[in-house]
């Protein structure tokens, strides 16, 4: 470390200004968790480099920041953001009666929420929507199960055969190869992506996702301690040039991100997207998570960075919640044999064996006829819903980013000036849960924005409590 | 750092064999993964203090370490075992087909043996002692279940709250005081365990576990990368003079044991070491972990560190994978309110919600009064297969340790001289899958033993395969 230069007037006088832009600059990061607590500062020179000052002028700011409480310094080792690494800094997410609107306050509030309120902001379909019948029927089926092993033993360790073969054809019909021994069956697609950064991720690497994205992405990587960054979302994937340098300057390890419908937007990997990504991956050893829960929706499947790609830096993890059922968990990575091998003793270690039951049921279901049925039916549901919720909400001046083409996803830009978390609040106390855009958005730029679920948007309560909160906020 | 003293002869003459007495305990720390791949060394005043020699011959012993690449130094941080934590630090998970004896032969060969196979040393029970027919009802009457979101939605964050309330209402009955609110669902008994480690452990902490204990606890904290020290356990719970040591010593930030019947030896704690034990605990701000997963089978209740404690520094887990069914999985976290706020938190965040129809499912068969008549012919069913098995192990010269008054578990010491490891592999090539001692021992001192399991010991072709076993090992 250089030593301190804060007590040279002509420093402080030469640049004071770019002192504070660097201050400031850091300060953005930490608010926004692009740098969580514990972190590692980018060294001094290449923050110079970033932000083309001087080294001096970083390390001034560095030191003012020391005193002020907000980083720290290991001597030989750098800077890093003060909030200490300690065994209680999961402290952070402790929940508050004044919870503020973060990453876990759509999730909290949306599991909470009794069946009396609204939940335009959920990211999963009604309970009438799902196939009960289906359901109860592969229950009453199971009930007679001859091999009395699958009600009673631990499952082998990738989890049921047949359903790993299930998803190895459909894989297939989807144009990629995943042989049944490189599918680990999981409690849940979440759980997934966990045992995927458990495996890959360290303390104090960068991960890349989109801006914005799936909120409990976030969630995941601030327990892993992870630094995230994220790459501007468009209407066909991200924003390349954006995403290369995020590359470039930030070296991230691994990017995860949803493949088929974006969450929260709605929107869909272009093939040429696809490529180019895929080229600056191989540049630049990124490796990728692609999940795949919507991929039931889809009407013209996007194309898949998975298939691309081969399974060979791209990991993809999927679950049967939103079309199926959330009520039995599953889930499943598929990827290179190597990688599957570690992660299914990790996943030993970690959970010991998967639930062969809820294995044994989503098997069921899938494969009958009744399920085929029931995703066409879906998918011409929300076609349906959709088409009735964009003009309703346009009337209150709520505009929609794009209009997907499949999904339960809808994206949505507030009248100019409107705080969404604002809305949000005022929505909860009539007694509709939002989604407000900050907690999808690492660089917290989308207070504009709410995310609608157009499947929970049918009762005409909704409407009025929204344009209430809207006037109460605007 | 000091600097180095390598090239002072006189020191390489003075204390040649003390250099090497701290070299080789280094040594033996990293071979027995009480320094796991990447720890921290304790420094070099402690090391010099503990071992009584001189700090110059620490540096020397370290030095010479590091030129041998089995430690490194960080400048201005000390030492560390050399085995990278890079991401791929994981690799030394990896399966092989000569998969060493390690943590995860036993879990890998147990849950991947085919029904052919005899399984003497897993930790479960045969498929037809379990109760299979509550089960099928049970199911049957899941498929009617009135409530379809139970069938369809995502569960709330703490998990079905009729089983917390079950949960609640039998902890009193055992004598400590734990509200629904303070119980939190889980996916398996592993992962609540898992979580707890997320939320009061870092990388480099250290963790106090019994030696022997339950190998899974060894593969578990190694995935979480801190370092595991054992105190010996005893017939009535650990030696306590050990126990405090290893607290002066080693300042563990946690201690996971099993309560009611440990694993693997079958012994319970006895009321006094449980009393000493907590009052070291507090002394040293230990945290504990007690995984109360065989409950169901004792027959007269040990004392419990959760009940005495009152749910304060001591977190009760369970599940109900041994007396119920381990093909849908649930498990349980008891704590105090604010580490299960937490708790709930980090498990949103990396599994989003558990398994609602397995909790419906584990309540269903609990609160049955079948279940209640399953738990006692269990019992007497585990005491006539103890009572059968022992004479025919004492027969080839296996001696249990201590006749266990409950449970399945059977810890067996073999006739002098003989390797678990060796016996272990040669019955495996015979159909047997096996228990050697050293899976569960930190200290590797186990290699004596043999953990049996009584329930899955009454197939006749496993004593002459042991026989043999013993002969080709002697």
């Amino acid at each position: 470390m250089e030593s301190s230069t804060v007590d040279d007037p002509s420093i402080r006088h030469r640049s004071g200004t770019q002192i504070e832009r660097v201050m400031q600059a850091i300060r953005s990061q930490i608010a926004s968790r692009s740098l969580t607590p514990g972190a590692k500062l980018p060294s001094i020179r290449s923050t110079a480099e970033m932000m083309q000052v001087s080294k001096s002028t970083v390390v001034e700011a560095y030191d003012r920041l020391m005193a002020e409480g907000i980083i720290r310094s290991r001597p030989g080792s750098g800077f890093y953001s003060a909030a200490p690494l300690s065994p209680l800094s999961l402290a952070e997410l402790a929940p508050r009666l004044d919870r503020s609107i973060d990453p876990f306050w759509v999730s909290r509030q949306s599991l909470e929420a009794g069946s009396d309120m609204l939940k335009p902001g959920c990211g999963w379909l009604p309970s009438h929507w799902m196939p009960e019948e289906e359901i109860r029927r592969s229950l009453r089926s199971l009930a007679r199960l001859r091999d009395r092993t699958g009600l009673t033993d631990y499952g082998s360790p990738l989890g049921l055969t047949a359903l790993r073969q299930y998803l190895s054809r459909r894989a297939a019909e989807q144009g990629f190869e995943a042989a049944p021994d490189q599918i680990l069956l999981t409690d849940s697609g979440t759980q997934a992506i966990d045992l995927v950064c458990r495996l890959l991720l360290r303390p104090g690497d960068t991960v890349l996702v989109d801006d914005p994205c799936y909120f409990n992405f976030l969630a995941l990587l601030r327990a892993h301690q992870v630094e995230v960054i994220g790459a501007p979302y468009t209407a066909t994937g991200p924003d390349i040039s954006l995403f290369e340098k995020a590359l470039s300057d930030h070296r991230p390890r691994l990017y995860i991100t949803n493949s088929g419908i974006h969450n929260p937007t709605g929107a869909a990997l272009s093939a040429v997207t696809a490529h180019k990504l895929l080229k600056l991956a191989e540049a630049h050893d990124l490796l990728i998570v692609e999940d795949d829960i919507f991929a039931d929706f889809e009407i013209d499947p996007a194309p898949r960075l998975a298939a691309l790609d081969g399974l060979n830096r791209v990991v993809r993890v999927g679950s049967f919640s939103k079309t199926l059922s959330a009520a039995f968990r599953c889930g499943y990575i598929a990827g290179n044999r190597s990688w599957i091998d570690k992660l299914t003793d990790c996943r030993i270690a970690t959970g010991f064996s998967s639930n062969r039951l809820s294995e044994e049921l989503v098997l069921s279901v899938l494969s009958s006829g009744a399920y085929h049925k029931h995703k066409d039916a879906l998918r011409a549901r929300l076609a349906k819903a959709r088409a009735a919720t964009i003009p309703r909400l346009r009337s209150l001046g709520i505009e929609p980013w794009i209009e997907p083409k499949a999904g339960m996803l809808l994206w949505c830009r507030l009248p100019h000036g409107i705080d969404a978390a604002e809305v949000a609040r005022h929505a909860l106390a009539d007694g509709a849960v939002l989604a407000p855009g900050n907690v999808f958005s690492p660089s917290q730029t989308a207070a504009g924005f709410l995310r609608f679920n157009v499947a929970q948007c049918a009762d005409d309560r909704l409407f009025p409590i929204l344009e209430k909160a809207l006037r109460q906020t605007g």
